[in-house]
């Protein structure tokens, strides 16, 4: 567990962008101790803000979680590459910034956008630009970036979407594991608006009401309406 | 979808035995015709109790979905029955009445249990004990059987778990589609006590407190608590 701030009652999106660039410069420390650990196939960072998206505890933290074993929900990427000798996330990269509506923010090292099939509404990705398999390869000047963003992100989410649960999750290649070529490290933020039902849990085909370029355009909007970060 | 009694206010856990008949019997009537339309080829029948799982209307309800794929989440058995060349389901019922701890209830026709590796706490399976592929296949002396099963498992969770939220989902083979063997179709209830987080949302590993051997004997203890179903 990371604790994210001394201070109870602070939550993440409220935190300075400096306090944020060393929660992330921890999660980067934590995967790379965690991944000398031989019996680690894969590494999941997480966090978990609000009722709806399983905050079990009041002071603001985020989790780091070493399975032995690499998820099933983790072979898409892999599976696209082996289908079409391409990276998916690359290839998604080169399609949002022709297509355009669906960006929310580009950064020099990262574009911020809702994927074009947003198992959750409002689902936002930050997708570093840099074909890197690891979280772990994060360089400094992405961790300052990628600061920036997850604070404008979780602002948004929280205030432009009233008060709204979320989870942001890190998707990465796994560890300790037979190379697969494919994978590319990302970051996914996902509002928690609606409960998944009966048919999400029996099927894994998830209802999403809300169009991403919908999405894009009202984080585009709350974003300038919001103080500018510091 | 099916509105389950002309009352508002009175849910599913409160009807009569003889209505929850009638409504089994509904769901095997538009079964069976949505089998007819060739588009369709799986037909999920689920219902949401409650805020946590999904209710978002007050008046008690159940719902029936015509999907145009098989979805991924349903190749487990067939998966295994490759493997194995033997019916996951039904040698989880061998597996089960010989250990006897995670049954709840025993009938004629169906075994309710704690499943081994539940993904809830608390979620109970209804099996069928004829190898049966297909809901739609359900004989009248099953469906009187089933309905009696429902009420006393509904009735288990809502007032064993204080008022809480659930689903029942029925799992059963696609249609109009290629055969593949090792389907076994079953219902599932799924108590909605804690949230899905970000481990379960990143990794589809879902992470479950309650033993189901401990859930099975809480259950038979509520069920000789209530009063007798009528």
């Amino acid at each position: 567990m990371i604790i994210e701030t001394p201070e109870h009652g602070k939550e993440f999106h409220e935190l300075d962008k400096t306090q944020i660039e060393m929660i992330i410069a921890m999660f980067k420390l934590r995967y790379n101790q965690l991944v000398a650990d031989e019996r680690i196939k894969y590494i999941q960072i997480y966090k978990n803000h609000g009722l709806y998206a399983g905050a079990s505890l009041g002071h603001s933290h985020s989790q780091i979680v070493g399975l032995a074993f690499v998820p099933g929900e983790n072979q898409g990427l892999p599976q696209y590459y082996q289908d079409k000798d391409s990276c998916l996330i690359c290839d998604i990269l080169k399609q949002e910034k022709e297509f355009r509506e669906r960006i929310i923010l580009e950064g020099e090292h990262f574009l911020v956008l809702c994927p074009y099939a947003s198992r959750f509404s409002y689902e936002s990705w930050i997708i570093p630009k840099r074909h890197t398999e690891h979280f772990g390869e994060l360089t400094e000047a992405e961790e300052k970036e990628l600061a920036l963003l997850c604070k404008k992100i979780s602002m948004a989410i929280v205030r432009g979407l009233e008060n709204a649960s979320y989870n942001f999750i890190i998707n990465t290649a796994p560890v300790n594991s037979p190379y697969q070529p494919g994978y590319h490290w990302y970051m996914e933020f996902t509002p928690r608006l609606i409960v998944a039902a009966g048919v999400e849990i029996a099927t894994g085909v998830y209802i999403n009401p809300t169009a991403p370029e919908f999405a894009a355009a009202f984080f585009r909007k709350i974003l300038n309406q919001l103080e500018p970060v510091k």
